[in-house]
């Protein structure tokens, strides 16, 4: 067929063929969310053998095509790509340390993912992924739009859960949001929290309020001990966060305008600037749109900075 | 709400928390196969972290939900249920030693099972799967219809991808089926293959012939050896037989009466009995209604039946 | 294959073959909404035709199987009856005596259809079918959850498309319902609404408030008025109202227990008994399981009680 | 968010927003087939009304937007184009002189739609469609490739849909394709038909062989008759056209490579030239690819070459 065009169609390019990079890319598939996926690891055996894996399995799905590889030109053209590569926690490291290993990948990461596919969406899944953002913001250039973190959108979908299931309702009609942090100082807006469109603290079963404060806060410390337990128990977490990642770039790809709770470089909200924290935010083609500022009470927003100083601190710990 | 009948929604149970059996379960939850999975694993930490990991992704879902633990009895009134238990093999044991294992594993588990879901379709995917068919069937008496194996599903997506990528063509728009054993004396029917209607050794790209025996020869080779790739690269092969195995879970919970290459105990056909082995079969709702018996040139015809004969020494030096 | 029993697959059947009915399983059959539906009109010979065409659409669709036809039986063993039978307007005819007509025609179906299927979950969308709805659960002595109307679900859908478009946002980010009579009478819930997280009314772009009171006065008026200017346009109003029957019908085959805002039968809430009035409600299985009790201002308070005052002199009037 | 280059979303135009334009722009929304979806007819009110009632349903599907209207220029920067636009057939009216006027809109609005969407694949279903095929190639200079007919993608359904209702099996596991003109010369290969692997003729209920060449040859009768029964019945067919667009609107979308007997100018297959005939066609992102040449028997061949003949004559007639 001589002389004509064609349109490009959409690709997703993954970094890091590991537990989460693959399941990631298994999800894709399994919703169609890119017509070609690539996966590129430095571990080019296991790439290919996940590639292959998750190829032998589109039979049984749409149209989109998977590969994968050591070879990160494979990534060109990516219209998005989501970042899962990092080193593991070596015995006797302590976080910061691992902090420090992942900040170098990234930024080394960032400068040869600049000349495959410049003109990208990037989401960050690494962690610690607030962190990560900030540093891969600086070593590319981006705007910083189009660059982000999958932040909060994981820890929501556990708050969600928790709710759904003690209020007997769909998950999709709950409405509540964690913010801040992807970490030990993020908090869920409990001022802001509803079952379909009743306020959490007016739920009631046969009369009963449910959702008092102690419970909202015993709650609270499930959610964000849940990434341990889960940790602990299967020694990573990568089913949910495939689906997030996944959530978040049909976001893009599909030009959604979604309001999602992903984290990106503030500058202002809330009296913030510099530092990559969650709040739910318009993710559409290009990126972050806006992040919206949705009110807060007095505690809300004192936690809210104090997880902005938190961040600050690692940063200028790590030289970021 | 008194006094009204509560229908009865789809389950799905799965044995085994492995990477087989939460691929499958991340297959299911996104693709909404059934509306309760349960996954039951001995090893109860770790089924219930997947558990969990999965539960949390289901804000991206359907309604799906989905739990994993230690107690059998969790999948009471499962209306299919996966088995994906299975040993490891230790080093220095035999493929034929862990099969013994795995027979005897099978036998234990069917005999819980069919208290806890005796009208449930059963579908095997423990290997050696044509053996533990056969095991399961004797010792659950369940009617051969109603327990299988997925046999050549997985293999016959191999072949398609492969045969896919070299016409150019969409995977659903080629024709080819692997039979036999699921293991090395399977083999694909090229006498009935073909990439759209176009039989396949007529198949040309600018007059060429594409296809030739040696072509689909060294294919064939590459099909039965591309588990061992995949094994050899990352340790395992999870995700295509997670979306092979829920797409025959479709086919039964939906009452699709879809033809798939599943194995159950032959009855006769090819002049075959009392092995499992691999042929197009309906598979609708109570499991499997027919294995098809497709025309098969002399050379497929003997290739089956020495199939059947390898199966059958195994099944005797297992004692099965 | 003797003696196995087969599970039933879940069955939806649509009274009335006409624009809204067929749109409805239309939209069934692409979301593979239930495995089988069937179609009943009088008029057997638009139904079969009807049901011919859209079964002759399945093979791009999943195992969804559709009828169409004349005999009430074949509504046998539904799981849920969706009721979309109803008279045309005649000229010179008012709308009360539409109602009248039409509470006629629900009254000796429901008695037929309670001998067809006296389990299923009943939801009428026939106009006025908040009327309806009271005439339908008298002569069927069905309890007030198992039968209800599609109500403001459409019309909410109509308000979060003129929000979503006006604050570029996806649509299931926007938070705003209508609730009251499916008619003239209903209302959004301002005090309420959102676009994510934010209240609508602090909605900004570009610093400048949105969303004034001038501006949500006008899209009221303009969502009200939305049904008037399609049928004015095209004689009918189908599509949209056919994939919001197939939402709530989903609800109910996936057991999903969905917030959405149907009308049933009111029991005390806001202090108004015996009409039929859309709120946020539970949507399961078994059907209506909570009408919700959301915060209302005092405008609000008010304004659903006219709603009831209406339609309870409607009721009056037409005798129910 | 300044100054970041916006990548092109898919779109689909439609021209027509009659039965067949809606019934096609609802299938599509709901499958999410094209993210932006505009509809033109000369009736600008009623495709004002079509796109408002379809565009009110959007809440419950994804991420796609529709609007109807008047104004040609909505259709600009499509990437794909289907032309449902047709005059009704007037009391007295000849199907050849209809079909004249078809000609005549068809001729006009390719000059048009030129210069809205010069790069577009374009899918003709306006009917008599292998003749308007040939008709707008002419009026437009495209490449043959690039705009082509639904041909007998709809016969082909109808078919299937009979086969698998007599073989109780899913309708994707029967393979069968009706060839040649979308009219009365078409005719399905029964030479390369089969239920799964099996041959059509071989396929066996309890040892009785089910398809004879009398069923066989009153089953064609009764394909090529469901358009007229459906149209007597309902006055028109549309859903499942609507469905069988969607599905060609996805191959070409979605750059899937599926074979589909889609009708385009023939260029020698067969020894036929010069007429849109429909044949098993690779289709995607460019449109078609090629049409493929199957094994047709003496008698086959024959009825394709007076398919040829007869649609030869219907052009000379009309002067296309
Ligand atoms: N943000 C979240 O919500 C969230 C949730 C879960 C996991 N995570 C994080 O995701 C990351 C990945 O987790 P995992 O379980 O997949 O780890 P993993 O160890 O299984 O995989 C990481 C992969 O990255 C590869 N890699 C390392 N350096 C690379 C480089 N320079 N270029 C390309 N590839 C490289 C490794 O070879 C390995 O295959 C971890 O940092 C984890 O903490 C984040
Ligand atoms: N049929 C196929 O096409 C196919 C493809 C891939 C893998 N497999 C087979 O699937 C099986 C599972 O593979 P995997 O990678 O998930 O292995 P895995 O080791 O990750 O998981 C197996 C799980 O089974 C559990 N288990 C063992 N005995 C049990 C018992 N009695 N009751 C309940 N749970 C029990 C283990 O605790 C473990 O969690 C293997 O036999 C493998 O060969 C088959
Ligand atoms: N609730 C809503 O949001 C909503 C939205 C749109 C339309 N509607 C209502 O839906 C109804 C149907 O609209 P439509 O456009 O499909 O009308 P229609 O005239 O096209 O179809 C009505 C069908 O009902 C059939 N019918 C009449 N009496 C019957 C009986 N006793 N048993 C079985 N079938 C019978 C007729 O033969 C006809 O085919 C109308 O009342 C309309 O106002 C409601
Ligand atoms: N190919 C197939 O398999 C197949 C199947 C069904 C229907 N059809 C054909 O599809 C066509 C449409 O059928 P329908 O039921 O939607 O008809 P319809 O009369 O409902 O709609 C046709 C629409 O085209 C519009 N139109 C006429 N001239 C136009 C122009 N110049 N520009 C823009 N719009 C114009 C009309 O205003 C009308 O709204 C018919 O020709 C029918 O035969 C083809």
């Amino acid at each position: 067929m001589a002389n004509i065009t064609t349109r490009p169609v959409t690709k997703l390019g993954i970094v890091g063929a590991g537990s989460v990079g693959t399941s990631l890319a298994y999800a894709a598939i399994i919703r169609d969310a890119a017509r070609e996926i690539a996966i590129y690891d430095i571990d080019a055996v296991r790439a290919e053998a996940e590639g292959l894996d998750l190829a032998h399995g589109t039979q049984f799905t749409g149209a989109s095509t998977v590969t994968g590889g050591g070879r990160i030109e494979a990534l060109a053209g990516s219209d998005v790509i989501v970042i899962t590569a990092g080193a593991r926690q070596k015995p006797g490291q302590t976080r910061l340390e691992l902090a420090g290993v992942n900040v170098d990948i990234i930024q080394k990461l960032m400068a040869q993912l600049m000349e495959q596919a410049p003109d990208a969406v990037y989401i960050v899944v690494t962690n610690p992924c607030d962190v990560l953002t900030v540093a891969a913001q600086k070593a590319s250039g981006l705007p910083w739009n189009r660059i982000f973190c999958s932040g909060t959108v994981l820890d929501t979908s556990r708050l969600r859960l928790l709710l759904a299931r003690e209020a007997h309702v769909l998950m999709t009609s709950v409405h509540a949001t964690i913010i801040g942090e992807h970490g030990d100082s993020e908090f869920p807006v409990w001022s802001n929290a509803s079952i379909g469109p009743v306020p959490i603290r007016d739920w009631k079963i046969s009369g009963r309020q449910v959702f008092t404060q102690d419970y909202l806060d015993a709650l609270t410390d499930d959610v964000v001990n849940a990434a341990y337990q889960v940790i602990e128990g299967k020694g990573a977490t990568n089913y949910a966060i495939g689906l997030a990642g996944v959530r978040i770039v049909e976001a893009v790809l599909e030009a959604q305008n979604a309001v999602l709770p992903v984290s990106a470089i503030m500058h202002g909200q809330y009296g913030i600037n510099g530092v990559a924290l969650s709040l739910p935010s318009i993710v559409g083609i290009n990126g972050v749109y806006e992040m919206l500022q949705m009110p807060l009470d007095e505690g809300e927003t004192k936690k809210l900075q104090d997880s902005a100083e938190t961040l600050q601190n690692t940063l200028a710990k790590l030289g970021v």
